[in-house]
């Protein structure tokens, strides 16, 4: 292995005091990615980090498979005409929002929407300017869209469901901050067709499912809330966002769903053929991952010692440490690579580190990584038929040699319940309910303080002006209706109203 | 899955007689690729070409683990800056060779090398013009090579190999086709620095031990040859291509191994600490393959009824037909998906087709597709306890259900040796002694034809003039000397001296 960045051997900042320094500090020092590359916010991924993105990908691919999503790849550049498609669409949608009409009355606007702050540009290519410029993609709704009414020509043809997992790229202007905010993105995309609204609807239940799998297999803790409306995306019907909670108590959103209705359908002319023989347009749907899964997963387990690696998703998720005595009687080595070998049968990852080096080395480099469990193997434990197991999350003690494999499965299994359990005891802690907001002659104040770290749920059944009032006196930004609602009508924060309706707010990344 | 482009049922073109019509519809009728993308030479992936890709890829990373290359990820753009010292290095290095002296006699040339003309630039972002313009890799050796002298300070830390499969990007000017030449690629790239010349030296012997692994996977058959040093890539010391025979006779660089000895360490300064703590330039190689592996299989063993897929990379090596009778007493699609899981227990790919249309319809899809082996199920099939097997490279006979798993992964076995007997044969056909050339007067003269479809090889011991003579008279492309050399010594082509090395000569794609 190559050197990572010169590192503080024991000069981890503290997580809990220090986050901020914390997170890019371990990053790197644990060989995840190197910022040294000379573009800021594009980082270099190193076997370590890139190891566990693939894992996580596979992850992802296991669920795609299951749910009978195909895999495609679409080229990374985009002609410029086909981003003017989308941001007539979005301007359209936007405006028919505010002015409270159906989108379909109303027709495309000339105005430019966002997007075209938000991308890089290929104007030139060799010596030439280009005829017409093109965009790398900062997801593909118009390079997919533009294909699909070549696919779909009969309700035969429905779903069309397919994904990809590729490279997008975001002009970023805010600091950049590894896996969580990047100009390049190693991104999940799954692109889905209907023959009409309510299967479009089916679709972003299973893909919430989806996502609760794979945070089951991560151990994260998340909310999944449907989006207000000022915060939905703006090509989309609805918009349901997927935030893990950081350790400093703000919310990083790392999946999405939307559900499209048939807006994007109109705009790029994507029609079937109904079992009458009818021309009728598509619904769609999409679901986004991206590389922030990880830096969840950074944020999440990690502790002063360096990352926590859900087994799942560890590269190597036991490693063997032989202690090394010269002249002794038996071969510790060659003891380790016996029962790696046995691991790696039944599918484990394994690795074993038989470097010459102090052992408290060893445990500092794999600490930092991550590794769920050591397993340490002296002469002595040889003599009892025993290794020393120590687990990244705490408890060491011995396990008999002649079980190994399925001692070692279930202790695999104990580091991925307590991660969970921390993770549920995080959400647990972290979310209160918000201070009550008071009206006195017209003024609003808050009777409580917000707090850093925190993040706080309500009762709500009021309005955008309701939700405004509240963003504007507490400083926290509204996550949306959370889907797990409360079990009993509780009344509204603001109106009195009696609701189910759970509403989180948070400060976010 | 949704509908491919419209094909002409039995429309396939001849591909003996007219393989460059057969290739571009093939590769289309089969659903590798859309090539309705907007963007000319930047196709879309549909997902059967897709999964053959990631089949290919999964045997390069099966390599890449087996000789311990990790796996990485560097960012698509690289600023300018570090083009410029490519091209600075490359043209010092041309000059050198030129002028046959020392290129580390010689200065950095101010002129600039012929990269810029082949990459996209990237000098926008939202609506600013970027401070630093930065293009789309093309390869990643600048990327790389600024990161490896952070990597590398001690001899512990070499030999350092490391690969990445990646998007790359080159501004094709000549016509486009699909996997063979486009502007956006599918690339694989391994980069290795080690101590001394000899360990670069010995890591060229290993990747093309890797390339055999892997065309004996493909059944592909090639010709491995070290460029003639006016066709070596320019950073190089010395270039081995290894090129595909394609059907016509043209051959295809599928992949090749640069030796660059320690000229890129001197231009990025990479040096590491020997053991006698003295500083040292690393030496280096290149590894590349690309998406043209794809094409090549394409070519090489397709029929005028579709593609044929290597076991290894078919994505369904097993497509089981139930015969659909109304009424019948005994459930065909049953039996099928019960033998079906069998053969998946064993790890074979099976796809199950019960569409209930006709059998012949089903057998133009997946011959199309090139699946190896194909089962059909009927009721006397059943009745006699055996399945009808047609193996896509010829011959049906009945397999005894009792020993199915054995029996198909033996048929897969002859498919794939079918493949390689073929490709042999056509290299044994294809390759031939090319006519004398003879010299009176100072004039040349062939005595004899050179045939299309054909490729040459000669004795050759001859200098560059010599080459030049016999490529202006022959009009085919040195490919250099093979690294299967003659087993005794022959008279050379042009100066009569006693040679086993063997030169061949082709046209190229």
């Amino acid at each position: 292995m190559s050197k990572g960045p010169a590192k503080a051997k024991r000069g981890i900042p503290s997580k809990v005091d220090n986050f901020n320094e914390w997170y890019p500090f371990i990053v790197e020092a644990s060989d995840l990615v190197d910022k040294r590359y000379p573009i800021k916010g594009m980082d270099v991924w190193r076997p370590y980090g890139w190891k566990t993105m693939r894992l996580i990908d596979s992850l992802t691919h296991s669920e795609m498979d299951r749910t009978e999503h195909e895999e495609v790849n679409f080229p990374l550049l985009i002609p410029e005409n086909l981003l003017e498609k989308e941001n007539a669409l979005v301007a359209r949608l936007k405006r028919a929002r505010e002015e409270g009409v159906n989108p379909d009355d109303l027709r495309d606007d000339e105005e430019e929407g966002g997007f075209k702050k938000e991308v890089y540009w290929v104007k030139h290519a060799g010596e030439n300017e280009l005829d017409i410029p093109m965009f790398l993609r900062p997801t593909s709704e118009t390079a997919m869209y533009t294909m699909f009414p070549l696919w779909i020509r009969s309700h035969k043809d429905l779903p069309l469901k397919i994904y990809q997992m590729v490279n997008t790229f975001r002009y970023e202007t805010k600091q950049t901050r590894s896996f969580i905010r990047v100009r390049e993105i190693h991104f999940f995309e799954a692109h889905t067709a209907h023959a009409d609204e309510q299967s479009a609807t089916d679709q972003i239940t299973q893909d919430l499912q989806i996502v609760d799998n794979l945070m089951e297999q991560l151990c994260l803790p998340i909310i999944k809330a449907k989006r207000p409306v000022w915060d939905t995306f703006p090509g989309a019907w609805y918009t349901i966002g997927i935030d893990a909670i950081m350790p400093n108590g703000r919310t990083l959103q790392v999946a999405s769903c939307h559900h499209y209705r048939d807006q994007w359908a109109k705009a790029f002319d994507i029609t079937y053929e109904d079992k009458n023989a009818k021309q009728q347009f598509v619904h769609q749907t999409t679901y986004g991952m991206s590389e922030r899964l990880l830096g969840a997963v950074v944020g999440m387990h990690g502790d002063d010692n360096g990352l926590i690696m859900p087994p799942a998703i560890a590269p190597y998720q036991i490693v063997i440490c032989p202690m090394i005595r010269k002249n002794a009687e038996v071969d510790t080595v060659a003891e380790s690579h016996r029962i790696a070998e046995l691991l790696r049968k039944s599918g484990l990852r394994v690795k074993v580190d038989s470097r010459d080096i102090h052992a408290g080395q060893k445990y500092y480099d794999w600490e930092i990584k991550g590794v769920p469990l050591r397993l340490d193997i002296g002469p002595r434990d040889m003599a009892q038929g025993t290794v020393f197991a120590a687990l990244r999350t705490g408890g060491k003690e011995p396990l008999a040699t002649d079980n190994i494999v399925e001692l070692c499965q279930n202790k695999l299994s104990d580091v991925a319940k307590e991660l969970r359990r921390r993770s549920m005891e995080h959400i647990t802690n972290v979310v209160v309910p918000l201070p009550k907001l008071s009206n006195n002659d017209g003024v609003w104040s808050l009777d409580g303080q917000i707090v850093d770290g925190k993040i706080y749920e309500i009762a709500f059944a009021g309005s955008d002006a309701d939700a405004e009032v509240i963003e504007r006196h507490t400083g926290l930004t509204f996550l949306g209706e959370a889907t797990e609602a409360y079990e009993s009508e509780k009344s509204c924060h603001m109106t009195r109203k009696m609701t189910k309706r759970r509403v989180i707010l948070a400060k976010t990344y």
